[in-house]
C-alpha cells in the first residue's frame, strides 16, 4: 500500500535499502535513475563551499511499475481506509467518487506511512505501546530551476548550509532543479511573515542562494505552503493476531537526520522475509517473531535520528565532538574489525541497528578510557621527566603563555 | 466530567489532593470519610508483620453529590461521546437508550480518564505530543471479607507483601472489607489457569492470605475478571485554541506506583484556577499557560511513578539503596531545608513536581560527593594513622577476615 497523495520528497538511498531492493531484482533499476551523491556540500555564510562524503537516491515510482509488471498484484489509487475489522481482515474503503468498497484481506499489510489509517486500530487495543513526538523544528521546501539548462550548483552533492538552530539543504533532481529544505523552529518561521522579511532573511542566512533560487520565486514560493511538521513515531507490537503488520513509516515514522528511514522500511520487508521463510509462512508464527525482531532495530534507528537531529545543533560546533569524530575515524582505519564508527555501521552495513547502536557505546566507553589512560600517563611520564630532569626553560609569564595557547588549532 | 462506568478502586489522598478538596471546602468531608492509613504493613513469607509510615484515602462519590448543589451544575450520566468540534466546541453525545444529542460548550474540560474520548480530536491535530506506555504488570483485584463482623486484618495500614517482580497489596474499605490488588507480570499470570494452580500459587508466595480470603473464593474470584492493564499517559499540549482543555488521568495516567495520581489530577485544578484568576478568566490566555506551567510537572510525576515501578523490583532490596534512603533521612531531620527526600517533597509538600526531581538529582550529588569525600577522607587518615603509628595488631589471615567482614550486617 502506497500513499495516495503525497509529496515528492528526495530521498537518501544506502546499504539496507539497496540490499532490499537486490532481493527483488531491483538495485540496477533503481540505482541507476537516482543521482550518486559521494560527498556533502556546505556553504559557509560568505559563499565558499567544501566538501564532505556521502550516500544515494531512488525513484519511488519504478517500484510501482516493477509491482505492476507481477500478475498477482492489483494496484488502486485514490481509496481512502475508513475501517477494518481486527477478527475477519475485512477493510472498508472510499473511493473517490465517494462510493464505499468492501475487501476480505488474509493478511493486512499497513504501509501506510506516518499516519496511518491502519494504525488505528491497533491504538484501541489494550497494551499497544505508542509514542509521536514533534520536534520543535519544521521544514519548507522551494525549488532552484536549472540555468542555461544545466544544475545551478554541482549535482553529485547534498548541499548543506549549516547555520547553528536551522539549515538549508539542498539535493539534485533528474530535471536539473534542486530542491531547498529549509529547517529552521516553528517559531522563526512565525517571524517571517511577507515577501521582503524572507529576501532580508536569506541575506542575512544564505546570500548566496538568492540568485541561484531567484528573488521574485524566493518571495513567492515561501509562502506557498506552511512550514510542515516533523514526527517520531515508535509503537510496539507491529502485528494484531494474524490479521495485519505494519512496516515502513506506519511502524516507526523518523524523523529525517540519519537519511534512514526509507532504508529502514525496505529492510523492514527483508526482515519478514527473512521470517516468512524461516517460519514456513505462517502468519500465526511469522507476526509475533517479526515484533519480537523488529521493534528493537526501529526503536534504535528512530532514536538515533531524534539523537542526531540534536546532536547536529549541539555538538558539531564542539572541538571535543570534532576530536573524537577524528579519533574514531583514525582507529577505525587501524582496527577495521575492532572500531566501527556509528555512521559506518549505520549506513554502509546491515549490522541490527540495536547492536550498532550497542557497539558504539561500548567503543565509546572504550575510546574514552583510553584516551583518558593515554593522558594520565603523558602527565605522570611528563611530571616525572620534569622533575627528574628540570629544563632550562625561558621564563614566560602566564599572561603571555595564555594567548599563545589559545590561538592553538585543532587540525580540522 | 466523570468516567459513565468504571471499577470502584482506592486512591491515595496525600497533600496536593487535600490542598485541591479545601480550596472546595471539601477537605474535611473527604478525610472524614477516608480511612487513615498511618503505616505500611509488610508481610513477609513466613506470615511476620512489620510496619512503615504512610497517607489516606477518600471517597468520589462525595465529591459528586457535593458537585450537584452547585446551582450552576448539572450531572449526565450514560452519556457516550462520539465527536466533537474543534472549531466550534458542538459536542455530539449518544444517550444510553441510543439517542444522539448535541451540545455546545464554551469550554470543554476533558476529565474522562486515561482512555479519554475527547482526548482523540487532539491526536488528529498536528504537532500533538503523544505517548502510552504499557508495563509488563497486570493487576487483579480480590476482596478479603470481614471475620465476625471486623476487619481480617489490622485497618489504618497498607498491607504489602512483597515477592521481587511481583507484589500484592491490601486496602481497607469502610464495610469492613479489603481489597486485595495482585501485581505480577503478565506472563505470569498466563502461568495460573485453574483453581488448584491459585492454592498451589498462593501457598508458594502468599500462605497467611489464603485463609483470610477463603480458599473457595480465592479460586473462584481469581478468574472473575483477567488481569487488567496498566498504562502510562503522558501528552502536549493540553489546550487546542480556547475551546478545550485536558485535566487528571486524560491528560496524564499515570502507574500506580507513588499513589500520586488523584493528588495530581486535584492538583491540576488547583493550578487551573490560580491561573484563571491571574489571568482574568480569558481563556485563550489561560489555556496556553495552563499547558506551559502544568506539563512539565506531570510529566515528572508520570516519570516517578515509573521509576518508582523499577525502583520498587530493582533497588527495594539493595543494601546501598537502603543505606542512601537512611543517610536522606538522616540529614533531612538534621538540616530539614536543605535535604528533604524526594518521597517527602511528593507526598507531603506543593513542591511542583519538576522542581523536586531537580532538586532530587542535585540533593543526589551532593550526598554522593560528600560520601565519597568522607570515604576518601578515612581511607587517607586510616592510612596514614596506620603507618604513623603501626598498631599492634593480631596477624588474621585473609580466609578468616573475610567472612566476618561480610557476616557485618547493615543497621536496616
Amino acid at each position: 500500500m502506497f500513499e495516495i497523495s503525497g509529496r515528492s520528497i528526495n530521498l537518501a538511498l544506502s546499504h539496507r535499502g539497496r540490499q532490499a531492493l537486490k532481493q527483488v531484482g531491483m538495485e540496477d533499476t533503481i540505482v541507476s535513475k537516482g543521482i550518486p551523491m559521494h560527498s556533502r556540500m556546505v556553504h559557509s555564510l560568505n559563499g565558499t563551499q567544501s566538501p564532505i562524503p556521502y550516500g544515494k537516491k531512488g525513484q519511488v515510482i519504478l517500484l510501482l511499475q516493477s509491482a505492476e509488471t507481477y500478475p498477482n498484484t492489483k494496484l488502486n489509487f485514490a481509496h481512502k481506509l475508513l475501517d477494518w475489522s481486527t477478527e475477519t481482515g475485512a477493510m472498508t474503503f472510499v473511493r473517490a467518487e465517494g462510493a464505499k468498497e468492501e475487501i476480505q484481506a488474509d493478511l493486512i499489510v499497513g504501509c501506510d506511512g506516518a499516519f496511518s489509517a491502519i494504525r488505528k486500530q491497533f491504538l484501541r487495543q489494550s497494551r499497544f505501546n505508542y509514542s509521536q513526538t514533534y520536534i520543535p523544528h519544521g521544514y519548507l521546501e522551494l525549488t532552484m530551476p536549472p540555468i542555461n539548462g544545466e544544475f545551478a550548483m554541482k549535482p553529485n552533492y547534498l548541499h548543506i548550509w549549516p547555520r547553528n538552530t536551522f539549515m538549508m539543504i539542498a539535493l539534485p533532481n533528474l530535471d536539473k532543479t534542486f530542491t531547498c529544505t529549509l529547517f529552521m523552529p516553528f517559531e522563526e518561521f512565525e517571524k517571517v511573515t511577507t515577501g521582503d522579511q524572507v529576501i532580508k532573511f536569506f541575506q542575512k542566512y544564505f546570500p548566496d542562494a538568492i540568485p541561484l533560487i531567484g528573488a521574485e520565486a524566493l518571495k513567492r514560493d515561501y509562502f506557498h505552503l506552511p512550514a510542515q511538521a516533523m514526527v517520531s513515531v515508535k509503537c510496539s507490537p507491529y502485528h494484531l493476531g494474524d490479521k495485519c503488520v505494519l512496516m515502513g513509516d506506519a511502524a516507526h515514522a523518523v524523523v529525517p537526520f540519519y537519511g534512514q528511514g526509507m532504508n529502514a522500511g525496505f529492510e523492514d520487508c527483508l526482515v519478514f522475509n527473512e521470517i516468512m521463510d524461516q517460519l514456513n509462512e505462517d502468519f500465526s508464527a511469522v507476526l509475533p517473531e517479526y515484533t519480537r525482531v523488529r521493534v528493537p532495530d526501529d526503536h534504535a534507528i528512530a532514536d538515533l535520528a531524534m539523537y542526531n537531529y540534536v546532536e547536529m545543533r549541539a555538538h558539531v560546533n564542539s572541538k571535543w565532538f570534532l576530536f573524537r569524530k577524528y579519533v574514531d575515524n583514525f582507529l577505525h582505519i587501524i582496527m577495521p574489525r575492532t572500531i566501527i564508527p556509528l555512521y559506518t555501521m549505520v549506513t554502509f552495513t546491515r549490522t541490527r541497528y540495536h547492536k550498532a547502536v550497542k557497539r558504539w557505546h561500548w567503543q565509546d566507553k572504550v575510546i574514552n578510557q583510553g584516551l583518558l589512560f593515554c593522558a594520565a600517563v603523558s602527565v605522570a611520564g611528563g611530571s616525572y621527566l620534569l622533575v627528574r630532569y628540570p629544563p632550562n626553560m625561558p621564563n614566560i609569564p602566564m599572561e603571555k603563555l595564555w594567548p599563545r595557547l589559545q590561538a592553538l588549532k585543532s587540525p580540522f
